[in-house]
């Protein structure tokens, strides 16, 4: 028997073309042609997708649930977003709403290194929230992103990322940046972590990879949308020790539901942290689809870790009380230019934002 | 004085917000915090983004003109797409409707290695409109492919490209695969070429063009959303004298307007043909947004070679000359499970095709 995972769509359309539509959905994520001129019985067993459900969720939208051949995607992660929804992606009458993966596929794709435990043990703060600052704007040069880095590591926050604009501008080259902001925080010899944002091919990833680690980073950021699927989940498996924020930028694919993409998609490849936009803020996702997201993150995925959840995006210190109790503490709470408005007073700022988070756990 | 880019935005929103709404872009797609937290008149005047217009197009639509510091890309295809739209995808007021760049940064980015009369000399095919076909489904051991790609080349189709799904699966790896097709279309001895697809990491994909470059193939098939933008974009380069076709499976970005996601963006990663949705068939973009489409893919640019439209998605032969007619003949007709349909008859119905092709250009 052919081993499948479930893919499951939300479907505009009514009852009289339901059907058809989902067949449909199935023939274009596997063999893409009609079904008719399709004789050999192995391909029509064993790789056509195969609609297992259709239920009606009210207001013209169907739940289809599809059958698809893990052989069609080999462990590739590409291929894994290819034939869940490449060419439907094109279909505005559909969203991929969620996925469920057979044991043997999760293992294939092992998922987080770290995960939230790790990432916990990595910082040593086994129980409140965690805290992460970001490094901006793009143009300051490296000796004034490190005096930034040196001053929120010295008020204890745990994480500090670049901002996802930095790259290798001749203003800012990685490699000046990475020594200048790692060296700054060894300085301040807390446990505060240095975050550099990775850009550009497979060659460019493995050499900004190589001089972080030599300055002892073991924590990254990367946008598995621009990188590409494949590539940021390469970077992942051959840094086992090393853990991965995941950076939601272009990831404005309107039709793959933001807690699969996230919680489950991201995840998967290999990412132990998931920056996404945090309802209330500059960007459109709903309490809701946070809240799922948050859980789809860090539920129980077989032996998949949990991610941790960094809503983000316009964040405030007074919202801190209201996102912790809204996500509870396995969440990495993120405020990036709002702690930069501090200006002089960003040591105490961050110092006021770990204590915050703090005093939560204890409440 | 910093060199920029014009990025052009449409945005949802009314008059007493649009000037407050529109800076808001700016600073998101350049330095994302507080611009009253800058000091440095450097960032100030020559990284932030700059809102140069805005116009009402009615309807509660406005257009918003950008100019962003080209700087802050620094030619790195990946924060091309950061820069222009990263955040902002995920903003669901706004969509990207066009760019305008500097001469220095479109050579920097150099676009298709061959173009349209570089695919035509391939072929050697200077007037009529180029045709394609495609190896499905999935599932087909090598050898079955590789009979339906003689019998193809048989009827003088100029391309024989791999179904997108096809990638390195157990019951077709890439390697038997392509040597298998490559071998039977080259006993043909026609002009055809065939574009096998490529997928993984930058690592996979390189091997896979060694082995397909030793066959004598020069013209491949690449999903720039799935690979990655460098990736695409490094592929084209390392290897300046074959020819590239970008596959849109995973583009559903909702808000990049399809004439420029494929006629300017995927067209300066170096893709030479731009297969896309056309109207009409399993898809949704408009007539009105295909035309554009193939008009953008097709305008002089500069030194960027214009690209070739490739109109897909459920072509059937019966529609040839009313596309023709719509697109003119600087276009490559695909036609992918249509044709397979044919089944005994597929070297008559390639014919056929071709033939149709050639009568139009005639007419």
């Amino acid at each position: 028997m052919t081993s499948r995972l479930t893919a499951i769509y939300h479907v505009r359309g009514d009852a009289s073309t339901i059907a058809a539509r989902a067949r449909g959905i199935a023939v274009e994520q596997s063999v893409e042609m009609p079904v008719e001129a399709i004789d050999d019985s192995h391909i029509l067993d064993d790789i056509v997708g195969r609609v297992d459900a259709i239920s009606d969720l009210g207001d013209g939208v169907f739940e289809v649930r599809i059958a698809l051949a893990t052989a069609t995607i080999a462990a590739e992660p590409g291929q894994l977003f290819n034939m869940l929804f490449g060419n439907t992606s094109l279909q505005d009458d559909v969203t991929l709403n969620d996925i469920e993966l057979p044991a043997d596929m999760r293992a294939a794709f092992a998922g987080p290194n770290r995960g939230i435990a790790g990432l916990r043990a990595m910082v040593d703060v086994p129980r409140r929230a965690l805290t992460c600052g970001a490094l901006k704007p793009q143009g300051l040069p490296p000796a004034g992103l490190a005096d930034l880095a040196r001053r929120m590591a010295a008020g204890g926050v745990d994480f500090i990322k670049d901002d996802h604009g930095l790259a290798d501008q001749p203003y800012s080259p990685f490699a000046d940046r990475v020594r200048a902001v790692a060296a700054a925080v060894r300085e301040v010899g807390g446990n505060t972590r240095y975050v550099p944002s990775l850009s550009g091919d497979l060659d460019a990833l493995r050499s900004q990879v190589r001089l972080a680690r030599a300055e002892g980073i073991d924590t990254f950021m990367a946008a598995p949308m621009i990188l590409g699927l494949p590539t940021f989940a390469t970077l992942a498996r051959e840094n086992p020790d090393a853990a991965f924020f995941s950076h939601p930028t272009l990831s404005g694919l309107a039709r793959i539901a933001p807690p699969l993409l996230y919680g489950k998609l991201f995840r998967l490849l290999g990412a132990d942290a998931l920056i996404y936009p945090n309802h209330g803020g500059r960007f459109g996702y709903t309490p809701a689809t946070c809240l799922q997201l948050a859980a789809t993150a860090r539920a129980a995925w077989g032996a998949v870790r949990p991610s941790l959840p960094v809503p983000a995006g316009g964040m405030v210190l007074a919202r801190v009380p209201e996102m912790l109790d809204f996500y509870g503490p396995d969440t990495l709470l993120l405020i990036g230019g709002s702690l930069l408005a501090a200006r002089e007073r960003l040591t105490e700022e961050v110092t006021a934002f770990v204590d915050l988070a703090s005093r939560h756990s204890q409440g």
